[in-house]
């Protein structure tokens, strides 16, 4: 069995590149790993008891990505196997960040920043972060801080 | 845990139905189902002892795709659980095609054909199907068949 | 100057293959193709007045794809310039197809076609094509035909 | 006529959002702006008399994508055009940055700054800028800074 996203727990995972995230230099097409870091988040926020549906119905407030940013440290190709992880969550009083990195066996391949920000869809502004994120964004942290 | 595309085995998988997939009609975009279908071919693939990355690697003849079909019944959102089926295999001399269905719940939400075909990358002319290809074919029709 | 889709008029266009549509394999991604399509096809929507962000805010019957094809003949690499046009179209009472062929200098290197159906999407049932709509295949058919 | 990327020249132009850019939440899907990114920087490369096509046939140092960010700053959808601009280059030894910069209408929509690295593609290793590319940059800049 060789699903393309590997679930181990909702911080750390297996992501497996496919013929879809490349392009014909013969590596992953850039933006492709954000394709990937938005499964992941999706995974992570419904083990924290949420999902994108609820907020695309208005259950939640949804969060749309206000900023990103990847490096990109070693080529990876179709067929790799990722280590994915989350490494470190930041929440604000409207705005979260999740830091995740990607490797390689022993190799960082990418670092990958996404910050979100929870909006009233009406009004197009900013509100305050739903507690129930709030509370695993926490939780999340602790968890992080507790691998070492 | 919930894996975008969970294993069951080759021939059957649960996929998941991520925003990447979507469009702003709030549905699969279309050609989405394809990245999805090239997921499940690159795990069926490996099932049967080969890889995409074989292929490009020039350790095994690579199968281009020469035809491909989609019947879209029930639209999907995210979120949506879907079950993907091997519904079917055909083997050419050079060519061969997988059908997949893929349900939601009790509603088939979706048909997608593909047919491949082996080629000499060099000459760019079609080559009889690898041994391999072929075997893990006759396998993947039995196992169809006896399903029911 | 080189934009992706050259604008020559509604029914004949180019497109440029850019690294975002291709694989690892160094050729055309198969399903972006149809991501191709769908440009194409808000184009000729929008020669004919009509627009799928009408079709959103429901001033317009949404048409989603019911069932889409494709054959491929050539490949196609990074920095080809592909002659797009529309080869046909045909009109039911609520769905209708447009099929589009590709070419590479001389030779066709892929035939596309794409069968979408007027939906009301509060009902999720089918409805008659928008008279917009048909008169514009219309006017589309009698241009195909005239162009020999 | 209505193409996606509408020329008018390398520094500037038109972008029109498209189905297959968006989302089920009805906006641009983050990592689709680095698309058409890709789109734009290989149309400036080209206005410099370089491409992609040549660096993936090695007649050319290929540059792949060392870092890239984007900020979000306001919602775009389905229809929307964009005025895309360059703002500014940064070239070092090896690697250069382009920042571009998505305006609809009167309001910044987004702010996108990629860094690319030139490589021996045999080696894996970094080499300095091709004196093309250079230049190339250095004509862009004096561009930008002649505009105001």
């Amino acid at each position: 069995m060789d699903p393309n996203v590997v679930g181990m727990n909702a911080l750390a995972t297996q992501v497996v590149i496919r013929l879809p995230h490349t392009d014909a230099a013969g590596v992953l097409f850039y933006p492709r790993i954000f394709d990937l870091e938005e499964e992941l988040f999706e995974r992570w926020l419904e083990s924290g008891g949420m999902s994108v549906r609820a907020m695309l119905e208005r259950k939640l407030a949804p969060t749309p990505i206000v900023r990103c940013e990847a490096d990109y440290r070693a080529p990876v190709r179709v067929g790799d196997r990722l280590d994915a992880r989350l490494e470190g969550v930041e929440a604000g009083r409207s705005s979260y960040e999740l830091r995740w990195s990607f490797d390689l066996g022993d190799r960082r391949a990418m670092d990958v920043r996404v910050r979100r920000a929870a909006i009233d869809p009406s009004a197009g502004t900013s509100v305050d972060l739903p507690e129930i994120l709030r509370k695993w964004l926490m939780e999340s942290d602790a968890r992080i801080r507790a691998r070492t």
